[in-house]
Parts: structure tokens; C-alpha cells; sequence
């Protein structure tokens, strides 16, 4: 039997722009789903929340969240505001008995992490965090390999995610490169995803160790507090980058198996390379964000004389989440990890069970981010069971 | 000034579901464009269309689409039922003075596609016809190429459109395999959009000759009328196929270019393999839909040592459209296709001019087609001025 | 039992070196080869080709290639001259009783091709033509997989030979550009390659219809006669090209199978891409020189949610000739074709029995290149039957 | 002025067979490079020697190698016999005066390597490592562009070396397997070659911390001593495996960049894929063994909306090597790396100078194998300055 949940969330720019949009499209493409009420919106400048809300389709706006977290029209709160809110808005919501959809990473610290957890688990509510590349289809078939014993004992997963955007050293001092809001650079931003990869097609880790640097350590500062686009000018006054442009790390999983991770933002002609690639027993998968509806898998098993890497186009009615969608071979983009996302969040309230990836999976990513962390200070491997 | 046109559309399919995909999402990614209102939907059989009006998000619907086109209410009229309603619809539409969205291909014959074009004009409406390719980011990339004199003069045009999703010969005899409902197989399905698309990036062609099969010449009736994933039982009565399974022709450009295409739905691995490739005098580029949000780009001025296809990742902010989207790296899919073919119409209309693909490239398209499908009756080199 | 045959060869520049390398690496790779003894190389210009006797390691040299086909030491006449020699010579090494290694386009006329034909079944000596491209391993991976019937029913093939070396139309009127020396342009140069790659893959062709472009119709005469790296001057007096810059054709086999075809020197960003793809009901194999140890495979009937074309390197010791070189994943060049030519070419003599391709597959090519250019000179159809 | 010297080589398998062919092809393709005269040939097996030498082409072969190093005819002494046999070996070469051409890895240790090199030093003649890889010229092209600042200040460096011959547990404990012979596994074997990659391409390490697994830890015992392509039996009884299956580790350059490799014999698909990547300021490459005759190719000046990877394909004339092989676009294969080598070798003696890699960029490779198994050992960082 079908639901409505109402929704107020909490952001409007990059990640609520993607939110709004999967909620708008869920009913369309996801009949049969549980329906997202956009319900209510909330930003701090008025204006902005006010067109955000008419553009995306929101039937009301605040500018303060703490009257949305108490609204009582309200079933579930989406937090996509800057990292460094999360903690405080996830609390009280918790408090007053919603359900919460949290973006990555969870909090800036492992410890406001797991007091949301506990939050949310002693209020009894569903929790969910955004770790939106699960949903692409290519990694759900990744995901089915893996776990039906396809690929045999699984020995490596590499993993880099590379970006491009401040390699220019005039490019200004965003929120992203201020450690107070953002917790941190490319490790939370983007090794957090990868983290949460492995989490999901390897399993757990054990041990870790790290190293980070910070190549351009002095930046404009910008006229306005914008986006990934914003300009800087290399006569504006500078101030002290203070997270990491680049962090790799190394791991051992659970299961045996190897990792190596990288995530930088400092690898020209990589817009958004969010790699990874398995090596298993009986066969390896690659992936490539970039090439979002493609999976390169390979099987030992496969006649002698026509072995090689396939590359699937996960187009196909026998992909998770693509009978919804277009004819195969009619591809989708990045905005669609977003639209199955809430399709995971819809089912999973609808029929009453903790949705998955939740609460749980951002603090094990954020018990990883902290143990790299320490290993780097402390220029050590660092236990997982330490953090 | 911004405006609001009403649409009625007629279809409610495949085409009708990428169509209201794009209005719904419009209005959130270009704010700045005229609005199209979703007012009346049409389909002949009443449950289906109560239902996609109300997954969709159209206002109202109706069963008879001589009350859409006459309703009042209506600014557009959106064609989007199988091949042979065309003409009619939009004949009577236009009598009613709406402006024609109308997807390809115009119509099952040249004469009627004409037929529809005086209609258009006599009536003074605006009229757009529906090849979405265009649309795709990479290929404005490459029309930008061209036109800018980028690629210097041209000399090769050379496309293929394959897929493979009737190659088992179990699959039934759906009504896109049946001439009098689609007018033909895989050179008006497949095939109209290459042409479309050299006539977009390459110009006028002069003279051409086509070669044409069917390799399956009889296939199970279909139980009921399916769309692209009907299933077929060998044991079920035949019938026989009327249209193309096949069909391949050379051409010649006015400027001098000279042209391969290939279209045919017998190509095992590729699900929808919309490729081509141009070669000019400084350059050249090659685009596949499969990987729709790339464009291989060649220049003859690169450094001698650095010479090499780059791959384009056509998502920056420089790229067309793709500063309503996300940031760089971001791919986008199919449907998005559709969603910038709505910009231009809205475009059009608001600035009152005509869009751009309209009927006089639906027209162009089809002497095309049937300039192609004389030379293979005729086996003989057919001029396009003599159809 | 092992033997050797002694090699008079004729010609020493391009193909005179590349045939010199594969007599030279085979007795070290294939030890159980019948071993080709280089005795005498033939050329013009004294000085030249006592040089080239030298550096390539042929025992002696003669300008006189009459003194050569006599020789009563050689046993096998290899000619790589200019194509306008074939003849001439092929007739007289018959007639001396020698077997015939040629390079292919065969001679300049179908009639010629077919005299050598004769006058080689006549002498009762056996006969191979220079279709190298026929012996990359992954090409022969493609035949096994037609042959064996695990690609099913051939509906198909595709091919195109693009190059740019010619692009700028300074480039100088070479003898390749020159009819009475080179018979045909890209036609006989490159589509040759192709046409053969098709005979020996998908079969007889039965008719065909073309279509020629000269872009650049006139250029600088060159000071001395080069090789493919010869620069011109634009102020240099001018010549005609005779020549065709561009041949496309389709055609029809006879096991109804589609064909089409693209041999062009205007394609920037080419360099020698030789590329063919074949879809059949089972399955489809693609193929590019340019990453000549590849080849794409797809197969109908793998796994549902993994279908996709496998890139396999064919390297492994499962793949024809490939145990004889290096260990799997050590791939070879351009040049190992013609070791494997020459391996075959050994072999036939060994064994007593024709090689293949030999002259009448040569004549098979000769056939295809003159239908298309009478259905290019009287603008129809051309039974292979009817030339 | 053109010389002779005359080689003496110990070893005639895999790597006997690949320098044999490089001495071979060298005059053919370089003819102004000095000759490298074939003269003796030394393995403990005399028929396996006998054979190798007449096949390979050595005028003759003894089959103690002290016979070998101390015959006044020899000149260079070319050592690619198993790894533990190296130093002995080229400790005498080197006190009877002659020239050394070593295999990598120098040695089973970095102490013997050292000592190699000292008495190669004190014995004043010349030394050359047989890091081919260098030779490449897609890996040319990339020092080029490192060296002249056309990537600007380089940022990252990450490699893997990734193989599959050994996932199927049956394969026997071959010698490669066996620590006391090999030295090491996959780190001395595969990620040797990329460590000096690194070396040539972006410099000195200073730190490095590494992980290493060996996932078999016990295989059947081979029949015979055999290659790669030795095949084993579950049922045999079984010897442990006392070398890594698997090595990664991270590292900090001098000019701090960032480093990651990976050197594992565990992936499937992967036959031989040593891959690596460099990011810097104004450009990225990327290289994969597989398609050697490419290099992805980064500009960060490029036009805005044409700007992504570049695959230039490195056959050229204008790239290193390639005017001595065959026209643009025709790719060469493994073996031609060796070729080039000699190349540099031969130029090194002829001009009385140390060939580029000698046994100072042995050494240092070898520092780094070292500090990586301390690291591992210790569990620590450790400085390059310390071993």
C-alpha cells in the first residue's frame, strides 16, 4: 500500500538542487513508491531560500530550521546544509521524532558522528546518509558480483577519486578549503565516497595508514562566499588553506583483502574520476564515474581464447533500478543516483525498516576518515578498533 | 519577460514520458525560460492515459485528440503518437492555429511531410520537430566546431546508428516492424536521425544510394502491442515483417563532403550505438551516444608530438547547456536530451521566432529517406532534387 | 624434416625492409620452420641497394632483377617493387619455375592479376599475395570465431582504412599519388587491405557500388621521388594527382551479409587506423590496427546482467602464433604480421602446398577493386560476376 | 666512427631470448649505431645452450660462465641469468675489465647491489641496468614533457604493475615463487620497473611506506624447473610460497610529489598492465604497457571547451625511436623496448660514457625495494637516507 512522507529540508545549493530534483522525479519513473512531499525548504537568506523554493518546486520556505525541525506536517528532514551543521539540526530533529537524511560526511568529527547515531536510534527514528554512488546501477552490479560469490575471494580494491577544480593557484579560499566548515578537503569530500565504496563492495576494515599534503597553501580570498565555480584573483589578499588538497591512504580489509585509496584534487583532466577497481578470485570489476553507466568486469572463468575486461552497459532491464528508465543503451547521468537514493529511503520508510546506507555507514566512514587521520599526525598504521 | 505556454500532447508512451519528463524538470534547471504549462494529455485508451496524466503531472487528459487540438486552452500541441497519426493531428492543430511540437519522423512519406510544413506555414504557427540529438551537449560542441571553422573544410561525414534488440528472431512483430503503422524499419527510426545530424553538422546533401534487407522475414505476433521489450514465443503464428531490419547508403554534400551511414537493428553489443565521425581539413571529431557526454576532438595545428584524439568531457560550465546542470564531471543522460530541445521550443516561442530543428528539417530529413528508399528500388544514384 | 628455400627478393624500401626483418626473426622464433635463406635482394640504384643488402642482411645484390628471377639459386621470388612491375617480373620468375611471393595490390589491371595467376598455375609453382593484415593474431581469433560458427549467422561487416598522411594538400604528388605507377589511391592502397580482410572473413562479395573523391586535385612535384615522410613546397611547380583520395563502396555477399567500406587519406587523427567490425546472430568482433593486439568480442548468450564486448588481448599462448613470442600480456608490433606471413608462407612450401592468400585470393581483391571502380565510373551496381 | 663489441651473454631464456633479438634487429634498424657482435653464449645446460645459440644466432656458447667473463674476445657481458646469480658474476666480469649489461634487479640485496656497483666503479668499465621500460616511446614521451616544464610542478605520481598468472592456487611454486632465487615476489619483479619509472620521471624518493600479502601461501611443486607458463597439480605435493603475491606502498619525492604503487600477480584481466600516472600543475600522462605505443596526454592551456586526454600514439617520426622503424600509425611491440636499450648501450660505449640506466639507478631502486620491506618489517615510515 502506497505512502506519502512529507519532507522539509534543510539547504538549497549544490546538494539540495539534487535532492529536490530526486524527490520531483521519484513519483514519475517510481510509481509504485512511497511518495516524497516537498513540503518545506530552508536557507538562511530569505531571498535565496524563497527562489530556491518556487524553482524547485517546494510548497513552503523558513529561514530558520529549527522551526522546520518542529514543524509537526513534518516526516522526515533532509540535511544538506553545509558539514559543520549537521550535528546540531540532526539532534533536535531526532528530538522531535523525524526521520533524518543526512549528506555525507555525517559530521566533522567521528564523535559528533556517533552521538547522531545514538540520537537517532535512541528517538527510534529511520536515519539514511547521502552516499548517493551506491545508486548508480553500475556499482549495484558491482555490488551483486561481489556478494553471489562471482568474483570468488575478493584480494584488492584500488580506489582514487581525482578532481581538478583548484589547481589553479588563484582559485580562492572557498568553505571547502576552511578546515572549521568543511572538516576537511579531498579526504572528507571525496575519500569519504571511496571509504564508503569499499564499506559497501569489500566490507570492513581493520588497519589503515595515511599521508595528505596541502601543494598550494596560501589562496585568494573570495569576494563572496561561492561555489566550485568562483574565480579568484591573485592580487586579492590571501589567507592559509587549512585542509588537504590531496590524501592517500592504504588499508587492510576484514576479509584479507588489500586497499589502496587517493583522493585529490590535483590531477588535471580529472573532473570527477571516481574510480575503483576489485580483484577477485574469479574475476575483477572496474568502474569510472566519469563513464557512470559502464562496469568493466572480467571472469576467469570465460573460454581461454576470449578472456578480457567487458564492458557493460548497465542500461539494461536486468539493472537494478534501469526498467524504470529508458530502452537499454539509453544511458543516465549523475542527478539519477539521487532519484534511487530516495527510492531506498521511500521503500525502507514505507516499510518500516532502517534504510540502507544509514547512520551506521556514516560512522563507519567517519571512524576510517579519523584513523587515516591519526595515522597521519602520528606517522603510524592506526587500528580501526583505536578511533 | 518570462512567459507560460500550455502544451497538449498526444502520446503518452515512450516519447510522451521523455517529453513531460523534460517540461517537469525545465522550470527547476532553466528558470529563466518560458514555462511550459502541462495542461492536456491524450491517448486513446482511457486507463492509460488517466494514469500517465497523473504519473506524469498533466493537469487533465483526454481520449479524442480532436477536442486537445481544438480546446481553447492549448498554445502547443506535442505529437508524439506512432508515425501514422502524425499528419492528421497536426494538420488539424495547425488549422486550430496551435504550434506543432512533433516528434520524428514527420511522417510516413515525403508528400505528407510537405503536406505539413505548408500546413504549418499557411497557419502561421511555429512548428519543431523532434530530433533531440542535437541537444546533446558534445554534438553543440561539434556543431560549434564546424561552424567556427574549427575542423577547416569537410571532407568525410561517416555515421552509424546500431542496435540489437530484434536480433533474436523470437522477438514478435511489434507495430515498428510493421510498414503501414511506422513507415519503415531502422532507416526511418535509426537512420532519420543520422541524417538529421549530418544536415545539422555537415549541410545539404546532393545525391545518394541506399541497400536495404530484412534478414528475419517472419516473427511471432505479438500476444498484445508491446513496446522495445516484448517478448515473442517461436511457437506463436507468424507474420510477416514489412519494414527494413537494415539499411545502408552513401551520399555526396554539397560542399564537397562525402557521407557514409549505416542503420540497422542487427548489431549484437550494441544497444544504441548513435555514432559519427567528421573529418575537415584541421581536424576532426567523433561522437557516441552510448557515451553521450564526450566528443573525441582532433586538431592538425597540435604540437607535432602531442598529436592525438582528446576526449571531451563535455560537461563544463563552457559547454552548452551544462551551467544549468552540475559541476564539471557530472555526466548527464539521455533525457536530458529532451529537456534542451523544450529550452529551444520555449525559446522560440517566447522570442517569437521559429525553432530550430523545425518542419523544414523534418522535410529535408525525409527527402532523405525517401531519396534513399527510390535508389534501392531503383537501384540507381538518386538526386535529392528529384524527390 | 626441416629444409631451407632461398629468397631472391625485389624491391627494398618499405615493404623491402619489413620482408627482410620476418626472413631474419623467423628462424629464432619459429625453429621448426622450414628456414628462408636470404640470398639475393634486387634493386635500381646500385649504391641503395648494396647498402640495403648490408644493413638487412642479404647475402648479395643485383640491379637486374632478369639476373635475379634466373638465378638458378633462388627458389622464391619475393616482389615488393612499385606495383607497376609486378607483372613484368611475376611472369618471369613463373616462367623460370620460381615461386612468388607478391605484395599486394597484385598489379595495376584485374587483367593483369589474372595473367599472373595463369602464368603461375601454368608453371605449376606456388604462389602467395602480401595480405598481412590477415596474420595478427587477433585477427585470426576474429576468423576462428566466424569459422567455428560461435558468431552464428554473419549480417555485417563493416570496415574502414582512415589515414592523414596526405591531409595537407602540400604535401607532394609521391608515386602513390600517381596513377600510372600506383594503379589507385586509397582504393587500391588501403581498401584493398579490406576487401581481403572481408574475403577471408565473411566470404565472396556478388555485387557493389562506389563512390571516389580526389580532395586535393593538384600538388607540388616532389624534388626527388620519397617515401611517406616527403615534405613539398607550395611554391614548387604543381602536378595532377590521378589518384583517388577517398573510395567508399557497399556491397552485398554472398551469404547475404551487408558490406561496407571506407578507404580514405583524409581522416585527421588517423594515422592507420584499419578497422573492421562484424555482427552476426551470435555474437560481433571489432578490430583496429592501431591497437592491433586487441580484439572486441561480444556473444549473444553470456549472462544477461553482464553482456558486454570483452577487450581481449590476444597474447595469450592460446592465440595463433602467440606462444612462439612472449609471455601473455607482451604484445607484439606491425612488423610480426609479416613474420607470420612468412611463417605461412614456409610452411606451404614445406608442406607442398599452396599458401593463403595466395594469387588467386589476389585476383579475388582485383575483382572487387575494378567492380567498384566501373560502378563508380557508370554510377550503378556491378555484379562481381560481370568484371 | 662506427665500432664493434663484441657481447657476451649469461642466460638464454625469457630475457637471453629478448636481448638476443634486440643485438639482432639492431643493425638493420640503426645501422649508425656501433655493432654488438653475437659472440658467446652460457648457460649450465649445454644442449639447452647449444640450441639457444644457434637458433638465437650466437657464434658460440660455453656453459661455464667463468669461461665466458674472463675470454679476451668479450667486450660486454650481458647478465640475465636468475636473479641470485648476478653478483657473483658481475664481480668477476667486472675485475677481468669487461663492460656489464645486468638484468633487474641488480641483486637479491641492496648490499650486493652497492657492492656491484663499487667494483664496477674501481674496475672503471661501463655499467647499464635493463630497465626497458624506459624505452618505450610513449614513456620518452613523458620525460620529455616532465623535463621541459610542459607539466609544470608535479604533484603525483601513481603506478601499478598488475598481472593474473599466478590467482589459480594450482600454479606450481616455480622459482619466481621461491625468496632465496627470486629475491622477492611482485615487489622486486613488477614493482622495480616502477619504481624506476619513478626515478626517471619525477626523481628521488625520501620516504616510503609499504603493505604486502601473499594471499597462496603454499603451491604444488613443479615437475620441472619451468617458465611462466608452468601448469601444477592440487594433487602434488606442496612447497610454501616464501615471496610477496602483492606489494603496495606509498611515497613522498624530493620535490614533493606524492607517490603510489602497486605490484601484484593477483588481478584477473590484467596480463601485464604497468600502468602509471602523473599529475602536474599545467598537465597529466597516463601510460598502461598494454597500449604501449600511447600516452594520454594532459594540457591545462588547451582551449577551455575542447580540453581532455589526448591518446597520442607515439609512432611518430617525431618520437623517440620511431624514424628508424616504419611509417606514423604502425606500432611496434614488447621486444622494441630492448631494442632501444641496446641502442642507448651501444651509444654509451661508442662515445665512452655511462649508458643511462646504469647501476647508480640500480642501486637506487634497489634502496627503495629495501626501505619499502623495512617498512613493511617495522611497520613505519622509512627514509630512503637510512638504508
Amino acid at each position: 500500500m502506497k505512502k506519502t512522507f512529507n519532507i522539509g529540508m534543510i539547504g538549497y545549493k549544490f546538494m539540495g538542487k539534487a535532492h529536490s530534483h530526486a524527490y520531483k522525479d521519484l513519483p514519475m519513473f517510481f510509481p509504485q513508491s512511497a511518495t516524497p512531499k516537498m513540503k518545506l525548504i530552508c536557507g538562511r537568506d530569505e531571498g535565496g531560500v524563497r527562489q530556491a523554493a518556487e524553482q524547485f518546486g517546494w510548497d513552503g520556505y523558513v529561514t530558520d530550521w529549527r522551526e522546520l525541525v518542529t514543524n509537526p506536517d513534518i516526516d522526515v528532514v533532509d540535511i544538506n546544509a553545509p558539514s559543520d551543521a549537521h550535528k546540531e539540526i540532526a539532534l533536535a530533529a531526532a528530538k522531535a521524532g523525524k526521520h533524518l537524511f543526512c549528506e555525507k560526511p555525517l559530521a566533522l568529527t567521528l564523535a559528533d558522528a556517533r552521538e547522531m547515531l545514538v540520537a537517532a536510534e535512541e528517538a527510534g527514528v529511520k536515519h539514511m546518509v547521502g552516499f548517493n554512488y551506491r545508486f548508480a546501477p553500475a556499482v549495484q552490479l558491482a555490488k551483486k558480483l561481489v556478494e553471489s560469490g562471482r568474483l570468488g575471494q575478493i584480494y584488492h580494491f584500488r580506489a582514487w577519486f581525482l578532481q581538478d577544480w583548484i589547481v589553479d593557484p588563484t582559485f580562492p579560499l572557498v568553505w571547502r578549503l576552511q578546515k572549521e566548515i568543511a572538516g576537511s578537503g579531498s579526504h572528507g569530500d571525496l575519500g569519504a565516497h571511496l571509504i564508503d565504496l569499499a564499506h559497501f563492495l569489500v566490507g570492513d576494515m581493520t588497519e589503515v595508514i595515511g599521508m595528505s599534503e596541502t601543494f598550494v597553501k596560501e589562496r585568494p580570498l573570495p569576494s563572496s562566499m561561492t561555489g566550485l565555480s568562483a574565480k579568484g584573483s591573485k592580487d586579492a589578499p590571501h589567507g592559509p588553506v587549512t585542509v588537504d588538497d590531496a590524501t592517500l591512504f592504504m588499508a587492510r580489509f576484514a576479509n584479507g583483502a588489500l586497499g589502496s585509496f587517493e583522493a585529490t584534487r590535483f590531477a588535471p583532466g580529472h573532473r570527477c574520476t571516481n574510480s575503483f577497481e576489485i580483484n577477485g578470485s574469479k574475476g575483477s570489476v572496474k568502474f569510472d564515474f566519469e563513464r557512470l553507466n559502464e562496469l568493466q568486469v572480467y571472469f576467469t572463468s570465460d573460454d581461454e581464447d576470449v578472456q578480457g575486461f567487458r564492458r557493460v552497459l548497465a542500461t539494461d532491464a536486468s539493472h537494478a533500478y534501469m526498467d524504470a528508465w529508458w530502452p537499454a543503451g539509453h544511458t543516465i547521468g549523475y542527478e539519477h543516483t539521487f532519484v534511487h537514493e530516495v527510492v531506498e529511503l521511500m521503500a525502507a520508510l514505507a516499510e518500516d525498516r532502517q534504510p540502507v546506507p544509514n547512520f551506521v555507514d556514516g560512522v563507519k566512514c567517519q571512524e576510517v576518515l579519523e584513523a587515516v587521520d591519526q595515522s597521519i599526525a602520528q606517522r603510524r598504521w592506526v587500528s580501526i578498533s583505536e578511533v
